[in-house]
């Protein structure tokens, strides 16, 4: 029956599209189902078109004064918003297509529609999409998440309005906001405010933390706070927004009330798992706080069903949702096709990157989380400006790398790092991590001279 | 006795300062002397110098038009030559000073001075310096190399002058030469080709061979050579100069004998090692090709006396010398103080940079050099337009990503890269190769999202 499929992926972004590549590249039976855009919040309204903004953004950076220090002066530097809007529409366009033709080369049906599921049968999972009724002998959701929109007084109406934006608004604004206030000082709402500093705006952070970045290392959060500090964002610690004014944005500080003037407000106070109107009940898999419940196969407890990338609330990172995808299709198609092999999913060593400028990069333990966990371990810290490269690079840098050695075995098990190509150098370290090198034999490898990747090296000699 | 030492180091680059450094860190008493400046040619007019005047014109480049494609525009966009040539001198005086404190933190005595060898005697070597003669226990020699000024007519007349320039001069230019002749399309010659061509220069590259950057993949030099044809830098290839006249570089092209306007002329046709001048033939340790003999110890045939560097003639890199002095102190203290460790020097994993304007950055075999070693290689390209932070910040990128893999054990062999990040992802590709990692324990690896790294990975799914 045409309608029969070995696998129906729900969700077309990160874990889906790839788990469709795999699986069609190994000749499974493969569709699916994207409700919106091929690529999904990554590659339409995430990671990927930020990008092309924060490029922009250094580039007018420097066009507008930070040359200076490197002999270059201009004048009239000038960034065009919708130019620079333009051009992430298309790399966004260009990316969205080479992941259909990547579809399309491995002989996967994709359906751009809503998908449902019905229920589950003998033959396997049904899946109503544009009018139809398909089957899959395996199902996975990869639905993704959704940015949380608190029940703030006002949130709603300023969202519905235009004045309060998502990652997904925001990455179209088409001219910047004078005065522009970030609710959340994560990952997202620190990207969007390097973006929109760089590009003009008065930028307020508002966190309720009392640290911006999340579980990043302290020292290299403040580190980061400073840098930003310098060049003028406004960071709101251990705040409590209040409600959602006209033009503006309460807030309670020390039990004080206060409020600030806002054109336009990112939310960006956290992302949730989509679990809910696409039938999932039918299915009623275990849940563990809001996400579906996976083991390190990426199976749920229902034969059959599996789930990848954010809906399970493991890690919230794209590239987690491929490798998920991969364990999952590779343990598939192993008693299949007699392809793939016996896989299992690790997360001790997934990096992860903040794009501002300077990047930030971690992977593994900090020395908190290691302590927690139990480790005797030990912190070694080295200055960026031991990197010849970065010395001639970073004009008044305060770049660090700092690495988490476990004591008991002189094994590296974390890598911190904040300065430029920090994002590019942090998959080496994830790759030290998961071969469980100890330091003697990161000692003996050879880094080329001079790039900033060596002060993982250099570090390990202070 | 004062002047007695474990350990003699001649030259102060980056083998004999890191020899250094590591050898006083153990406790022995340990001599540098440095005819000219510690750092030695990497320093003060080489690899880390050129980096500061390239990462200048790199920004010059966005502001004078390059900008315009990510929405940047800019007018009457300057480079100073005289400042960047300031700060480049600001820059090697600050990591200088950090080399003279890490020597000093480690108890290391430094002369500044010319270091002549006197002979061996039952106590050691003797070396006379600034007035005084010292013995060392050990010797190593870490003379490193200088630029091959080859009998052409007219080629040292034009060097006295000033018209005829080594990598030390064309680093010290103040002002930028209208025509600029450029003989020896190597990394010196390229990153130099690039960097003038940025400031105004009209820019010409002589090579003998039929192709540019020496032995890097041939593909990858291609690609390079389109990209600065495309900037406007002319290539004549194949070309051997004849004469430097006065104003103008002569030239035989397909036995023809022709003229090219220059005012200012570069000699980077290659480096030979130094090896006369200061003694050594008074221990005549045994020769290679114009280079010290050293074994995978750094050992000579003369007990206790060592090379590093551009000496030894084997890979004329800074970081070559690095680890090839960490094993030879390694060695050393081994048996002395009870630390160190049994060391040995591999040269199949050394990575190598070229820091142009799309960088270039391998390691390992090419699929040329794996067929004469006698492997059975295949080889996989992926063009780097499937990274998606390449195609954010890569507007009309070409850059590919090459892999050579051993086809008898899956094994990653080599790695070649032209695109911009490549200089600080290869060192990872150096570590894969250095683990004997498989083509399957590279694909369980996870790389950071949205990051040009990815395009290591994401090649061996082609």
């Amino acid at each position: 029956m045409q309608d029969t499929f070995d696998l129906i992926i729900l969700g077309g972004g990160p874990g889906g599209y790839l788990a469709g590549e795999r699986a069609g590249h190994a000749g499974l039976k493969t569709l699916v189902i994207e409700k919106r855009a091929l690529g999904g919040v990554c590659l339409n309204e995430g990671c990927v078109p930020s990008k092309a903004l924060l490029h922009s953004a250094k580039i007018y950076d420097y066009a507008k004064g930070g040359g200076e220090k490197y002999g270059v002066t201009a004048t009239g530097a000038q960034l065009d918003q919708q130019k620079v809007i333009a051009r992430k529409n298309k790399v966004v366009k260009t990316l969205v297509s080479g992941v259909a033709a990547q579809l399309k080369k491995n002989h996967v049906t994709v359906e751009i529609g809503f998908g449902e599921i019905l229920g589950k049968t003998a033959a396997g999972f049904e899946v109503a999409v544009n009018g139809k009724t398909c089957t899959g002998k395996k199902l996975l959701i990869a639905t993704g998440s959704e940015p949380v929109l608190p029940p703030i007084p006002g949130l709603r109406e300023a969202y519905a309005s235009g004045f309060g934006l998502t990652n997904r608004e925001v990455l179209e604004l088409e001219s910047i906001p004078e005065n522009f206030v970030i609710i959340g000082g994560g990952v997202i709402g620190l990207e969007m405010a390097s973006y929109f500093n760089s590009a003009g705006s008065r930028v307020t952070v508002i966190e309720m933390l009392d640290h911006i970045a999340g579980n990043t290392d302290r020292e290299i959060a403040s580190i980061l706070q400073k840098n930003y500090e310098k060049k003028g964002v406004k960071f709101l610690l251990s705040c409590k927004v209040t409600g959602i004014g006209t033009g503006a944005v309460e807030y309670e500080q020390a039990g004080e009330k206060r409020s600030i003037r806002a054109d336009k407000v990112l939310f960006s106070i956290g992302r949730r798992p989509v679990t809910a109107g696409f039938g999932l009940e039918k299915l009623a898999p275990e849940m563990d706080r809001g996400a579906v419940k996976t083991d390190e196969y990426g199976r749920t407890n229902i034969a059959g069903l599996y789930a990848a990338g954010d809906v399970n609330g493991v890690l919230m990172l794209a590239h987690t949702a491929y490798r998920e995808s991969e364990v999952i299709v590779n343990n598939i198609i192993r008693p299949v096709t007699g392809t793939g092999k016996k896989d299992i999913m690790r997360y001790h060593a997934i990096p992860s990157v903040i794009y501002t400028n300077p990047e930030v990069a971690c992977v593994g333990e900090t020395q908190e989380s290691a302590a927690k966990k139990g480790y005797d371990a030990r912190t070694v810290t080295a200055s960026m400006m031991y990197s010849g490269r970065y010395v001639a690079e970073n004009e008044g840098g305060d770049g660090i790398c700092k690495l988490v050695i476990d004591k008991k075995n002189d094994r590296l098990i974390g890598v911190h790092m904040i300065g430029n190509y920090a994002s590019e150098i942090i998959y080496g370290a994830a790759l030290m991590i998961e071969s469980e090198m100890r330091t003697d034999d990161i000692k003996e490898l050879v880094f080329p001279h001079p790039t900033v990747s060596e002060i993982v090296r250099e570090a390990l000699f202070m």
